[in-house]
């Protein structure tokens, strides 16, 4: 006799071994951009596979597999390759020319490295926005400080000097009111040995940001249009949708949209916007990925920005960006000291009503580093800011600051 | 010069390892309520770690670790209980006994083994609502054949003969219509093996179903009342909210919480009921844990199940079971045949506006196996289905059958 009982279907019998997956999805990077990516691709029944420098990103919990390595290197990334179905990536950073030998091979990568080449230069990106005839701040390429000067002459002080490359949360720019603190700003981004560009200098009365989801086949669908405010250059609330008249919002749609395909985006790209006091609109810069000015969108939309991302790169239909309340708002958490990346106080927000703290599982806090977020739903922008801010205040990383 | 250009706090600069997270949560069991329970985790930073028979369960991918073991075996509790913060289980056949050595070990375990115990055992369950006052159909313990035919002359033909342990689905249970089929349901259910009992055969007009999510202080939070539909003893529409009069759902609410009290469930606890013609209800069965039945909640409701699962047995606050659209429906996509997991027309279903669908990721496809199931929202439990039946038509597993 044997130990089993019953006869079997032959499959049953087998022995089990992981199967392959409805698709296997390669994210280059592992922070909380691929850790939320992964979670709307799991629902599907999709694998994770993300490419990073350790083993214990917030999104390596959710992979099957990490391939530890550096996203510049064309050879981790071709290990990434081979081992998944469709490549996508969370941040903008990724050297193109690696990038672009994971196409030669014929991994389907998506964003394009065509895409990403151009947005990750600031000033291509600006380039290929003012082609397209959209609006953006009056710039030129600074190749040394007398450009910066000729530019100060054609807009005036002041100007804000940016690196091309690499830059995010402010850091990469340093504003000049003028010519006095020219030599400063060119030695704070060390102009000699990276490449510098200046743009005029534009007061506004609010940021403004759109998400589109675009497909591989052109199609594109966007949420509604938000406002972000920044503190020390970096996001803090997102207010969704933004107070603004139907026609700035439709201007700020319509310039979304022309944006993503002037660099031929295909899935989330975040746009940002200036919106002037005049009601014009200008656009500050774009990110060829899912975006913190939409993360607001898992509890507040049909289809949240990582899973109309999903849906895009794997060559599925988009689905609805429509809201399911009539207002939300996103505060993000971020490092008060160093320490380690469990929360204080988290309990405690889980406690004020309607809030839906995320926490990422960064290994460790670091002040000013984005370490989670709130969402909170209201009948009013008003309502969930209240109810968003309530809890992101009981919530504390790295210390009590 | 080093390659570090600039100076580092001490703690960024130290190897990065993988921290202590939020909460380590340990779940007994891998299936696809182990994952959803993970999804849920994964959002407060907590880290996983499952214990399966094999190391590619649905929840696997989403855990950190896998411990491979069986549940039965106290010592794989015991490795999984020495990893982890806090244990939970997704399915009640784990042997209390086993289960109890978790506790001698103080290793926290929710629910508490006595009511596994309890619950596990569908005389002892009925045996504790019967004594908390709770309807329930007329039942015995059935130790030979004698005492079938007692239960027959005190409740009447047909009667159900049942396995008190591990049956589900259907499993487990045999329709006794008279006396001559008395000995093909004994031999079917092999009585003089397995413990059995035996029910009154109980007609209903449809089954409710209501989940009830208990913390550890005994508080308590409540989803709508809904209709399941089940086909062959399996769950294949779930209906939110049930077209029921208020005073019926009130009704079902308040057994289904005294039903929880009874057992002392802690965490999600599923009941299920009969609504029969008069208008009365007897409570079926309950399930200490997630449940099918509230499966519509991740899309429907402010916090799901799985999240209020989470909080409780982490002993964080309770959150809001409120639905967010006027109605919702669930439907299970089954396995067709036996095959490969993967689903055929995926991307078709996710056409269909508003269709929510969930693939398990399990290995392969067998008759009748849950493989995922879609959910639908909508202003009324008509269009839902609608959309939500349109979409589950198009997915199929293991070949179309």
């Amino acid at each position: 006799m044997q130990q089993i009982a019953q006869p079997q279907p032959v499959l049953e019998s087998l022995p089990a071994r992981r199967p392959k997956a409805a698709c296997t999805l390669g994210i280059i990077g592992g922070g909380q951009l691929a850790k939320m990516i992964a979670q709307s691709a799991l629902q599907f029944g999709c694998d994770i596979v993300v490419l990073e420098r350790n083993d214990h990103s917030p999104a390596a919990s959710l992979a099957t597999e990490t391939v530890i390595g550096d996203w510049d290197n064309p050879d981790s990334l071709l290990i990434l390759g081979s081992m998944v179905d469709v490549i996508t990536l969370e941040n903008e950073f990724v050297d193109a020319g690696s990038l672009a030998a994971l196409e030669r091979f014929e991994h389907p990568l998506w964003p394009r490295s065509a895409t990403i080449r151009i947005v990750q230069d600031k000033l291509l990106q600006k380039q290929a926005l003012a082609e397209a005839g959209l609006p953006v701040p009056g710039f030129v390429a600074a190749h040394d400080k007398a450009s910066v000067s000729a530019a100060a002459r054609q807009f005036g002080w002041p100007l804000v000097l940016k690196k091309r490359r690499n830059g995010y949360d402010g850091k990469g720019n340093a504003t000049i009111r003028s010519a006095a603190d020219l030599d400063a700003a060119w030695a704070q981004l060390d102009g000699d040995k990276n490449a510098l560009y200046v743009e005029e200098y534009c007061p506004f009365s609010s940021e403004l940001a759109v998400m589109v989801v675009r497909s591989q086949q052109g199609e594109s669908v966007h949420y509604p249009v938000v406002e972000t405010i920044q503190q020390n250059h970096i996001c803090r609330v997102v207010k969704a949708p933004a107070s603004v008249p139907a026609d700035t919002a439709a201007l700020a749609t319509n310039y979304a949209r022309r944006a993503v395909e002037a660099v031929n985006g295909v899935g989330a790209v975040g746009v940002e916007m200036f919106l002037r006091k005049d009601g014009s609109i200008l656009i500050n810069e774009m990110a060829p990925r899912v975006h913190n000015s939409g993360h607001y969108t898992i509890e507040a939309c049909v289809c949240s920005q990582f899973e109309n991302h999903v849906r895009a790169v794997l060559g599925w239909p988009l689905g609805s960006t429509a809201m399911r309340a009539p207002a939300a708002v996103m505060i993000n958490l971020l490092g008060a000291g160093h320490g380690l990346g469990t929360p204080h106080g988290l309990a405690q927000a889980l406690a004020v009503p309607g809030a839906h703290p995320h926490i990422y599982g960064k290994a460790r806090s670091v002040p000013g580093r984005k370490m989670g977020h709130v969402t909170a739903l209201g009948d009013t922008v008003e309502a969930a800011l209240a109810n968003a801010q309530q809890a992101a205040d009981l919530i504390q990383f790295g210390g009590k600051s």
